[in-house]
């Protein structure tokens, strides 16, 4: 049996698109005369549809598209992921299914039993779980259909609060019973920098324990925030990758069963992975698909002279052509010298066009409208806040004049401790480092300089500032971004306690303060645009906190 | 035996408070020689506490302030939410639960089992449902302990997909077969105008089909969008209801279970309720509650003399006193002489103090700024965007500067469509009327006059204007606002199709266009800041839709 494995990028909700691409692939197949096609999770409509799922019409739609799939496979048979209603009386209203289309028509329909609800998955909000296990039977073959958090029962995260299993069932050793050739994965798995090597670990760990050949077939592509991969596999029984695809782009390929089952593949070389260049690799295609799929050709940044500021704009340039990126330096008496040309050096060396605006004369001009309220009162927060929400306002004015998106440029450190101004540098229409911590942004800046200093070494080693105040360094009011980045991540991330991580860095007080500001900046972070994700904990849909409470 | 019930305002979090209000009460409790209190659902923390419960030293506190309280539970019972480690080696690592004190220790727990996981409820995320069912036993009698949406298996909502039910096991239909002689149901309902009577019809159908009495304490505050109302009620086995709670306050009872068991308690006259009386109270509060709770006494709003910014203000004085309000008047060439004159009343009115600053300079000064780059391009929505952002610059300055929180004024029709300014009047720390239809903000704006004019008449019956070009009108580019709204509603809380809506309204070319607006400015309301929510399908975390979508 040859199987072919079709990692597509799916555009949520464009049913049109989906089908015209999985139809592609389907004729594809049909000519290489294979006997199977593999789909990923979702794939009739994207993933994740969130409460689209809500709308019988949505739903209708995707009945339509496989059944409209469905009529072309008639020497094929296709394995792909939609959502099916419930046909019970009680229960939630959907399964989250991978269809068998097959002789022309909807042949077999297996649910996906393990539902994964935390972080950014929702997938009971939605979806009743399955409760009956039966494996495809097709030419004589015996496969066991899994649906992604299916063959992830033995996860080894989520356990923060103690070591136990999240699921009180575990499918595969239910559908093992069935005596199952081979494992099929239709998964829709997103990319954390974390779980590069988890991934690999649960597909691994499944062959051995159950002895069998394991197929993985990951949707690629932006989903807003979300970022998937790909990098879809085939391992053999003893859990050895023989069949790897291409991370970040759209793949496919083609497997001989046979040679599968009776482990004649030739071991994959799989490379270690730096996690700065699949980081940056993966920002950037976030960043390209979110164009895409939202319409979108051009970004504008404000570019500071600053590190975080020079990532964004090199990843921009690098996603979209730096014929499609504008920057814009928005100077004023606070603005050092060296940050201006550091800036300009930048964009000449990304080939990025840029215009100088000086903020000056209209921070004045607001100062005076305030006058009559202000009076003599000294200058204080509201005024830092002022100059940076002008720039905000320059900004935005420049994207709703000429289409441009305005990409944000605030890194997780400042997010997670309210170091930015509401509607000033944290406006923008899709953060780019709003999950990289302010260390990681460093990284992100060595990988992009590691052949040539496209990012001038200045901007690496001065001291960050906002430039808001005469003098003004980031570690006035923070301390240094290794050791902030380290309790954050312990609270974030790792859910350590003050307690805990008082003790970890061998300062409770400083602990404490930054815990009691990140707390207190959820209001903040309420308002943030999305935010790229590529942790295992990132601010947005994944990390879900009260505002008004005492913490 | 005597039953004491105790609707308390918690704070999530902040354990020592919300410690303190329930010792209070069983204090008092004691005093009155109660056998049995009741308070509400995870009283011990706050619902809902959301990621909290992701950290294990958030547990911890809710252990150690539960065995507090039962060290004073001596001479009494005291049934209390709060949440359980899931001692399992399997499952979510938490139950929502109903802890039961008495003789100085915890005496017996029981378990949600059935978990709201839709709208803005995300129950499953945290919690394993129960599977056990067991009575409390106590002085002689049998109580069926229940927990919230325990008792809403026969829910009539939520069925937009089919005309079925959400969950697969009704645990009173578990609990009656052990003989219960009352059902308690500890909540955390929060309030929707739409729900008023759905509730009590819920808990009178469940004395009627178990023939039992059914005791309801629910929670009571503002919980940052969402506002828990309270109006905790006792219905005899027939149904009718004999004692009910006051609505947006803190309040108790005293019931005597065998007046209640033997019929012999007379039937509370519950008077119909009107729907704007009820949203005006609800708003009030729930903004009340969310300056309380985060510390803020003041707040600052701009008025443009259009009713939005009208309803809001009169909200915003009546909830935290007018002289912690504060009005700016923002005008432009723009503004007509009679949005300012209505301001200016209207503030009067109210006893607002207000301010006067005109924007045109500024907006001229950055039009000068922009200049190098906009060159003689004519003017466009950017232009209109620019004053509605120098109008929220100007606003959050005074935020800043005297610490005064800014209301935003967006309503739900507005906020649908995207007819508004991202930053601009979108900004704000609370918003108060975005989940309030603009047909509704009328409703609101005749229920507050309606013993005299107290937002003057010109407001009302003027035609509605954004005022950032000249002669504008909102009907310039949105349909009569009695029509959007039909549209809206359709879409929005009844998940009705773009075809259904179009044979609805008689008019498929204007509801397309309608719908394809709203799922185009997802991205705005991302950014948007919290919003009161009054309605079964609020903009926020109750509809989570994907950004970067074609439907």
């Amino acid at each position: 049996m040859k199987i072919g494995i079709s990692q597509l990028n799916f555009h949520i909700g464009n049913f049109n698109e989906n089908l015209t691409s999985v139809a592609f692939e389907i004729k594809k197949a049909q000519q290489f005369n294979l006997d199977l096609l593999i789909c990923s999770e979702l794939a009739i409509c994207g993933y994740p549809p969130l409460d689209l799922l809500e709308y019988k019409s949505f739903i209708d739609l995707c009945t339509e598209a496989l059944e409209r799939l469905a009529k072309i496979c008639t020497d094929i048979g296709v394995l792909i992921g939609a959502p099916t209603l419930n046909p019970e009386s009680t229960g939630k209203k959907l399964f989250n299914s991978a269809y068998f289309l097959a002789d022309g028509q909807i042949r077999q329909v297996f649910h996906k039993t393990l539902l994964p609800t935390y972080d950014i998955f929702d997938e009971y909000r939605y979806f009743e779980p399955n409760r009956e296990f039966k494996l495809l039977k097709y030419k004589d073959r015996k496969l066991a259909v899994t649906i992604c958090e299916d063959l992830w029962y033995e996860q080894p995260f989520e356990a923060d609060l103690s070591n136990k299993r999240l699921y009180t069932i575990n499918p595969m050793d239910e559908l093992i019973k069935e005596g199952p050739e081979i494992i099929i994965n239709l998964a829709a798995s997103p990319f954390s920098y974390t779980k590069i090597d988890v991934k690999q670990n649960i597909f691994l760990e499944n062959a051995r324990k159950y002895n069998l050949p394991v197929i993985y077939v990951n949707q690629v592509g932006g989903q807003t925030e979300l970022i998937f991969e790909g990098g879809s596999l085939a391992l053999n029984r003893k859990g050895v990758i023989v069949k790897e695809l291409a991370c970040f782009r759209e793949d496919s390929a083609i497997i001989d069963l046979d040679s599968l089952l009776y482990d004649q593949m030739e071991p994959v070389e799989t490379k270690p992975k730096d996690p700065s260049a699949m980081i940056y690799q993966a920002l950037r295609f976030g960043l390209r698909d979110y164009f895409n799929k939202s319409g979108f050709r051009k970004a504008v940044i404000g570019l500071s002279g600053g590190i975080d500021s020079a990532v964004t704009m090199v990843i921009a340039a690098d996603a979209l052509g730096p014929e499609n990126v504008h920057a814009l330096l928005l100077s004023s008496t606070f603005t050092s010298e060296d940050s201006v040309n550091d800036a300009i050096k930048l964009a000449e060396n990304k080939s990025v066009e840029y215009d100088i605006l000086n903020i000056e004369k209209l921070f004045r001009q607001v100062k005076d409208t305030l006058q009559p309220l202000f009076k003599d009162l000294p200058e204080d927060i509201a005024e830092e806040n002022i100059q940076s929400r002008i720039r905000s306002l320059l900004l935005m004015a420049y994207s709703n004049k000429f289409r441009h998106l305005l990409l944000n440029t605030s890194n997780k450190s400042e997010a997670a401790v309210g170091y930015g101004t509401l509607y000033g540098d944290m406006a923008g229409g899709l953060s780019v480092l709003g999950d990289v911590y302010k260390t990681d942004v460093y990284r992100l800046a060595r990988h992009i300089n590691r052949n040539k200093a496209v990012i001038p070494e200045n901007i690496i080693t001065r001291a960050p500032s906002a430039e808001l105040k005469p003098d003004q360094k980031d570690t006035d009011s923070l301390p240094e971004y290794d050791v902030l980045d380290q309790i954050l991540f312990q609270y974030i991330e790792n859910r350590k306690s003050e307690k805990e991580i008082g003790k970890m860095i061998n300062d409770p007080v400083l602990a404490s303060k930054i815990i009691q500001r990140v707390n207190r900046n959820e209001y903040k972070r309420y308002q943030a645009p999305p935010i790229l994700r590529i942790s295992s904990k990132s601010f947005g849909s994944g990390r879900r906190m009260p505002i008004a409470a005492k913490y």
